[in-house]
């Protein structure tokens, strides 16, 4: 029995983890389907069966009509109500239409997320973060969160808003994560226990997202997790490998491969190259930093004036200005996700689109090894490039301009899609350019080496949009090396992992030196989440005596008007005395001392325990009087005339972390961080000086970077 | 200036680690070169030109030449002495040489090791396992054991000893980063800071090893590394891809791919494969367990015999037994990584090895796709596979046992390599019999969707070798997810990622079923390092108090015989008292306390300063004799009659890390682990009750877990 036990508890992480992928994958798989088949409502829909998507519509009937756009199944909106298919009259309907259902969509989703679940709004990273660092926000990780945010996020990624469905899946296999670990009492009774299955959920999520596992389980590692527990890795990605494996055998998207974008070239790339991709992480960075000042900006706004008040008025203006800018663009029209598909794609020969109007001089019907080697290299490009040039301009400026209204807008909104775009478009004008360089100067030595000829130039404008990609979204998130393993996981291009770190890197560098900020670490500040940043050193010379509180004066450091520390003798204060202490201030706990004089320190107790032991004794225990004394020792000195002694040693934590006075606030620093603790008590030769928690040492840091330290809210 | 001086303390990081790398890929490059011309050595020379290795001397003549074993620069042995090429005599000839060649390289990376360097042999990983969880090993990162190593490693390759560079390339590009740190005072001077860039070098080692930046990191993260603070993980990353980057740019091998078994095939793998995966990932833990058992059981064996007394013996006896068993069998012969490379590979048109002869149907003449197509798929195997496959199972036996007997001797040695080409046999054995299996059932619904016809079957056995190398590489070393990316990394394969995770994860649970360590934790074990697992959870319920010294009598546990407490008064002990509690205990330090009476915590003093402080004080500082006081207090009380006092308070630690004695050890190794502890000092109600050191803990873990803590040895 001792065996079975021991194997039950061994095997019930796993058990637990594989659950939480199972639900994850399946949870994507629903959301990806919907949004599909929601997102081609706002155009038109199938005739015959309305229940399937363009896609499916399409092709149920015939094979062959697949890349067929205009398959005759699929009606659109204008010919549903007996018009046209093309004409202005039938734009026009179909236009308003887009709108009405992108509108219409948005406000169900608006609506959901403030009935059933508010903490369903904005991508959830931030939270979960600030959740994984050791605070606690109650509801956050539940059930109606959870449905909530799923339907919510259908919805807004339908409205074709300017988000993505990356963030939020993370926080959806969150919920997961949270709710399964019920089933198993080693970890949902256990809060550092239960966080070991949250690493290992918001590695699914990301899995999920992008067909990325491991880049997903570095994402926790770096971007999410607080402290990362080891053992938990090969959880982890067993948990990440089994959200996409149960996403891939549902294949919402119905096409074969794993990765999102898979790129199917295997060009090489030159060294002559990494000065485009240097550039290109430059304006990545400069990119990101813009976008979360302004974004912060807008959000600090939102905070402090009324605009706050009216969310779902805000939702559907920023709904109705993007459907009404987005659709006559075909560029910001499509699906964000199709958008970068098709710039991180290479030119093929059956390409027709503008932004393959290339001038090649062999006619489709040599088909032989020239002309195809022809078709897919680089050359004079043709007007249709340069109209897509023009159109990729308007919509880099749109897209650029409206996400930063649209993260954080209370509907549930990622933030990883609508930035790779940017970056994309970015990339691949600076990509066709570059190639309309080479192409010109194809007989410049320095050039020499990646053209053939003029017509056989070995520069793919893909390759660029790529790494746009990934610096964009470095610019923004500031992630590293989980960036660029889930840029070469997405597209499966192994050998352009030095293109992508060196954009990345710039990007970073970029973005660091314009505000050490991402955008999630950002958006904690501006919540004034209790969060103690993991990566930061602390490079001062503080000591723990500089920030406790109360101040110590005889230290000479200017002395603040502090209350006296509020403590609870051993065996010397009365059940009213004690309640007094507790009604007097708000802290969470308070320290046992020996007495008032020795004040030595015998351990710590928690207000709500204290408060539940001396309510419950009241009421249930004869004899217990507000007059009573309360005992926390063992040997208790009853006395025939006093009233029943109330003991309470059961209650109190004997074994509370302290530190001395003299204790450098580098240390303290990192006992927080990796300890994670919420309190420390401060001794000198053993007695009790004072206390020092995370909000203190958090108002230190922030002083010490002259920041205001009252500006960080705690809410 | 302030700007300039912080630029250079945080760019100094990134330089040194920069250094680091192109300084791992260097050595790797000289290496490699090294290795393989001395390899080469064995069989011949190159007439013209002896400083090249066959490839280089045959290509240097004719391009066309490559493929064809037999070029004519080159001369084998028994050419040079007059002889023919081919023929018994000639055979015996270079039979003859080859195992004299063999016998002095390996003396000579004997001699080597032995003069210059005792520290340059075995794999070193598990002892920068324990640098990096904080234990101080003088001169084991110096530059003569990066010679040594590096020369040494070069030599026994060369000597065709069962073992391989990779896990050396981390001890090797540990030296770089060691030596480089001192470059920085920043983390020259810092043992902390220093283990940062120890772990980022470790992550270049294996980049370099294995060509994978990402699979190094990994590797650094789970396996090396003890804590791993995440601000260094990009910085990691950055080392290990520049160190790829210089090994790529050198090309030692002459190949283009920057990955080491690349795999050109992009077969699907079918569900029901899982069924032989599984099995193999068994049978890779299987011989993982009995690979530690085994070799542990022989390293125990030379340490406790005479055997120890004569490494140089014992490695030309291994090498002796190696090179004459293993030079008859073309698989044995031939370089293990080649080995791996042909194992893990696909039958080609081209191939006409033993190995890949299938009965074919189709004459070479049709060349078409369905001749292509026949000649790479599955079909009914020939005479030469069931030569190959008797050839394949002898190579096995001889591998699998060699190696216990080679990885422990006193050269350098590496594990990584031997493991994978013992897996990669299995593995290929295997699935030329699923293959076999499938042909024969073709028509069996089971294997429906594999064959198109008896000549179709899409099995691919290759596939079960990269599976096989993983398997048994888990089993041996219990690396996960760093192993599978390692892995994806070695072949290009991202495809594969569900059957090597599969594969490796039975493999680690039945490893770990049969034995909780893999064979760096073993060999750490077997050394006695001080070494606190961080992986292993502490599930026992155990208090400080029970485990402290000296052991408190009144919480009626087992009470030792324990010697008092060595403590020191901060203002009543004269020079002479203390000077007797350092001669009469061996500790590194000494609690302070108030006064024997009241025991209350001062602080903390090093053995080391107090000796320095003590003897400084006696020579230079006039009135100091053996019956001064010694103070640790600002206050001085001075009276006229005594003689000086000796004022000590700046060696004092006034922060010593404390806890209480009710504290569960859980947390207890918890702080021990995270705060990279050497002891604590444990406290009851401020009075100084024991203390607590890291062997404490070690041994309290080890009699947990009912093993005779007395055995554990602590050099």
């Amino acid at each position: 029995w001792e065996k079975v036990k021991s194997a039950h508890d061994a095997w019930s992480g796993w058990v637990c983890v594989l659950l939480v992928g199972v639900a994850a994958g399946l949870c994507a798989g629903i959301i990806d389907i919907g949004a599909t088949w929601m997102s081609d409502l706002k155009e038109g829909i199938c005739a015959e069966a309305f229940w399937l998507n363009r896609e499916q519509c399409c092709w149920s009937v015939s094979k062959v009509d697949i890349d067929d756009e205009y398959c005759l199944q699929w009606k659109t909106w204008s010919e549903m109500f007996g018009g046209s298919r093309s004409g202005a009259g039938s734009y026009v309907v179909t236009y308003f239409l887009y709108m009405v259902w992108a509108i219409l969509f948005a406000l169900l989703a608006a609506l959901f997320v403030r009935v059933f679940a508010p903490y369903a709004c904005g991508s959830g990273i931030p939270e979960i973060k600030t959740i994984l660092s050791g605070f606690i926000i109650r509801g956050y990780l539940g059930k109606w969160t959870l449905l909530t945010k799923s339907v919510g996020m259908m919805l807004a990624v339908s409205a074709g808003l300017s988000l993505g469905k990356e963030g939020p899946f993370v926080h959806v296999a969150s919920c997961c994560g949270n709710i399964f670990s019920y089933l198993f009492p080693k970890y949902g009774t256990n809060e550092a226990k239960k966080r070991e299955i949250l690493s290992a959920a918001s590695a699914a999520g990301v899995s999920v997202a992008f067909g990325a596992p491991i880049g997903g389980v570095l994402f926790s590692l770096e971007e999410v997790s607080y402290y990362f527990p080891l053992k938990t890795l090969w959880r982890s990605f067993f948990c990440a490998l089994a959200a996409a494996f149960v996403l891939r055998s549902i294949n919402p998207f119905g096409n074969d491969h794993l990765v999102m974008f898979y790129v199917e070239y295997n060009e090489p790339w030159y060294i002559q190259e990494l000065i485009p991709f240097v550039l290109i992480g430059v304006l990545g960075g400069l990119y990101g930093s813009f976008f979360i000042k302004a974004n912060i900006a807008w959000c600090r706004y939102r905070k402090n004036s009324r605009l706050g008040n009216y969310p779902i008025i805000e939702v559907l203006v920023v709904t109705f200005v993007t459907a009404l800018l987005s659709y006559p663009n075909q560029y910001t029209r499509l699906n964000t996700s199709e958008l970068i598909k098709m710039l991180v794609g290479r030119c093929g020969p059956e390409d027709d689109t503008d932004l393959c109007d290339y001038k090649r001089n062999y006619s489709s019907h040599q088909m032989n090894e020239t002309y195809l080697k022809s078709m897919t290299s680089s050359t004079v490009i043709g007007d249709g490039v340069y109209k897509a040039l023009w159109m990729l301009a308007l919509a880099l400026v749109f897209k650029g301009i409206i996400t930063i209204f649209t993260f954080g807008i209370k509907i549930p909104s990622g933030l990883f899609i609508p930035s790779m775009a940017v970056g994309a478009i970015m990339g691949r004008m600076i990509g066709i350019g570059v190639e309309q360089i080479v192409v010109a100067n194809h007989d410049n030595p320095f050039f020499e080496n990646m053209c053939e000829s003029k017509q056989f130039c070995r520069i793919t404008p893909g390759l660029y949009a790529m790494v746009g990609a990934a610096a964009a979204l470095g610019g923004v998130t500031r992630m590293t090396v989980s960036l660029v393993v889930i840029m070469f996981e997405l597209t499966g291009g192994l050998q352009y992992i030095v293109p992508l770190m060196v954009a990345s890197m710039t990007s970073k560098w970029v973005g660091d030196a314009l505000g050490k900020e991402g955008i999630y670490d950002a958006h904690i500040q501006l919540n004034g989440y209790p969060y103690l940043d993991s990566k930061e050193e602390f490079t001062h010379t503080t000591l723990a005596s500089d920030v406790m509180r109360p101040r110590c004066a005889r230290y000479g450091s200017a002395v603040r008007n502090d209350p006296p520390l509020s403590v609870i003798t051993q065996d010397s204060m009365t059940v009213e005395e004690v309640e007094h202490v507790m009604k007097s201030t708000s802290h969470n706990g308070f320290p046992v001392i020996v007495s008032r004089e020795s004040q030595y320190l015998v351990g710590f107790v928690l207000r709500r325990d204290l408060n539940l032991a001396i309510s419950n004794a009241l009421k249930l225990q004869d004899g217990i009087v507000y007059n009573s004394i309360v005992y926390f020792t063992n040997h208790v000195t009853e006395n025939p005339n006093d009233p029943a002694p109330l003991k309470l040693r059961k209650i109190i934590d004997m074994a509370p972390v302290t530190i001395t006075d003299q204790t450098p606030m580098e240390m303290v620093v990192e006992m927080f961080r990796k300890l994670g603790l919420r309190q420390t008590l401060v001794t000198h030769k053993g007695r009790l000086l004072g206390i020092l928690t995370k909000k203190d040492v958090l108002r230190h840091i922030a002083h010490l970077e002259n920041q205001d330290p009252e500006s960080i809210l705690f809410n």
